[in-house]
């Protein structure tokens, strides 16, 4: 009988990562979480680590269908999908992929505040369909350098799209749970007033029922008809009932999304709206990126097998 | 008989643009250049200085239909439309109206980079048609931050785009005439020398026949498979036959073009091409900017017919 450790949990890893996991640890594979009740029995006993890509909730019933489990790797920082406290509570180790993506989601965040603001979708559409020809230049579009420009959530990706935005002569404020060192940025104690006193409001929040709709209804509100909403978190971060109908009325001024309650079948009325530049969700999905985060999510598994300390732990 | 010492010329300028300077200057309006020939010889006699918008000639045949023009103050920083040789052999001045814009058409060219490499145009379309529910993830993208840049011409505006880039990470390569005090940037004294050492080549020249074709064939090749070109200065200043070529036989990862040789109707065979972003000549397309660029323009013709010192003379 051979040792088969590993299960592979999760549609969205790709060919070549399925193929850089399995080669180096012998698994067998799932499409999610739910697959598991239907593993044998036997194969299923002598899992002791999953290799888990998704947003499919991995909870306490996933586990205990797992007996001799003791690790659950995330590829992602965001692990919000992985009930922490079941697996502790089971002895089991999360570990995810910090750090490696946080270049590519600020660069993503700040891709978003630019084609928001520039107008950058409807500009490239303007000019491949004639309409530059026909109807001359395009409405004026609005300046991004000296923009105040608000991060909502100053941890690692936070800091990073600060610094960005701080070599766009960007005023920077932000909202944290507490105040932290930075180069003179502004701090906020409550969101509200975070948003009031910005342009851009950049969501940098973790996910998890802690921070659900902490943009709230009265934060978007306060943005007003000039401010823009940029959200790179998670998509329960932010009322998207509150955004979308904020949107809708323009009492804001627009977006750039990259995360949605429901992904991939979002809510409808986003493709209506023509003050929002909309992303599927690919935050950290650059080839260099993706690959340092399969690396790490292999380390994790490795250190665990041969009984080392892990690289990146969650609990 | 009433002193109507300006001339505005030029279909370009907008309701706003145009009211602003009537009520501040009395004077008349033609659509191009060229339209000056059919001016009344006694208006045309009477006109003193021009407020030009355009990318049409301006040359010595215009400038000698108008006896008594001492200015002709261009709304931009690029005045590669006036035959500045001609205005100073005929003793009239010329303006324009530079560093104001500096941080839109900055912003412009990082957005582009970030457009072109991260996929957002393609993106937004993904999440649009449903194709995100359909087909599941976009194939993935390339990572910016950590990545080579190079910048032909570092003057003002390439300067510019040079320091927000290094809030990127980016290694800072670039080419100028000669070379330049920097913070730790890589001089190259060859652009096809630049082209061969960096992911993502920018182009940040002036306009004008010095600079025709400076980006050749040649720099192109160079930049090979995995390079992508960004062009925020003049369609002039890049061979655009040969970037067309190399764009559609991918002997160049992609483009990013605010800029055309004819425009706005411009090579049809771009409007094929997908590793490319396009805008239609929107570097300085912000209401903040065209606002300071119209007082800076009609600060040059005040200046110049109060007889005082003129604020940003080109001769």
């Amino acid at each position: 009988m051979t040792d088969t450790p590993l299960l592979i949990c999760g549609a969205a890893f790709t060919e070549d990562e399925r193929a850089r996991l399995s080669t180096a640890v012998s698994s067998v594979s799932v499409d999610a979480p739910r697959a598991i009740a239907g593993l044998a029995p036997g194969a299923a006993a002598r899992l002791r680590a999953v290799a888990y890509k998704g947003h499919e909730p991995f909870g306490a019933a996933e586990m205990d269908g797992l007996q001799g489990l003791g690790l659950i790797a995330n590829f992602g920082v965001g692990y919000d999908a992985i009930d922490v406290a079941a697996a502790t509570q089971r002895g089991i180790r999360v570990t995810n992929t910090p750090d490696v993506l946080n270049d590519d989601v600020a660069d993503l965040a700040v891709g978003l505040i630019l084609a928001q603001a520039r107008s950058l979708v409807r500009g490239d559409g303007w000019v491949r369909s004639g309409r530059w020809t026909k109807y001359g230049a395009m409405p004026l579009a609005r300046k991004v350098s000296g923009a105040r420009a608000g991060i909502v959530g100053l941890g690692r990706i936070g800091r990073e799209i600060a610094d960005r935005l701080a070599a766009f002569k960007m005023e920077i404020h932000y909202h944290s749970r507490q105040e932290k060192e930075t180069p003179g940025w502004q701090y906020h104690a409550d969101p509200v007033g975070l948003a009031r006193a910005v342009d851009f409001l950049v969501v940098a929040l973790v996910g998890g029922p802690e921070t659900r709709n902490y943009v709230s209804a009265e934060a978007i509100a306060a943005l007003g008809p000039t401010g823009v909403l940029i959200n790179i978190s998670r998509g329960t971060t932010v009322d998207e009932g509150a955004l979308i109908a904020a949107l809708e009325e323009h009492r804001i001024a627009g977006a750039g999304l990259d995360v949605y309650l429901d992904e991939p079948a979002i809510d409808p009325r986003f493709q209506g709206l023509e003050n929002v530049v909309l992303q599927p969700h690919v935050g950290s999905a650059t080839t260099e990126t993706r690959r340092a985060m399969a690396e790490l999510q292999l380390a994790n598994i490795r250190a665990f097998l041969d009984g080392q300390p892990l690289p990146t732990p969650v609990n």
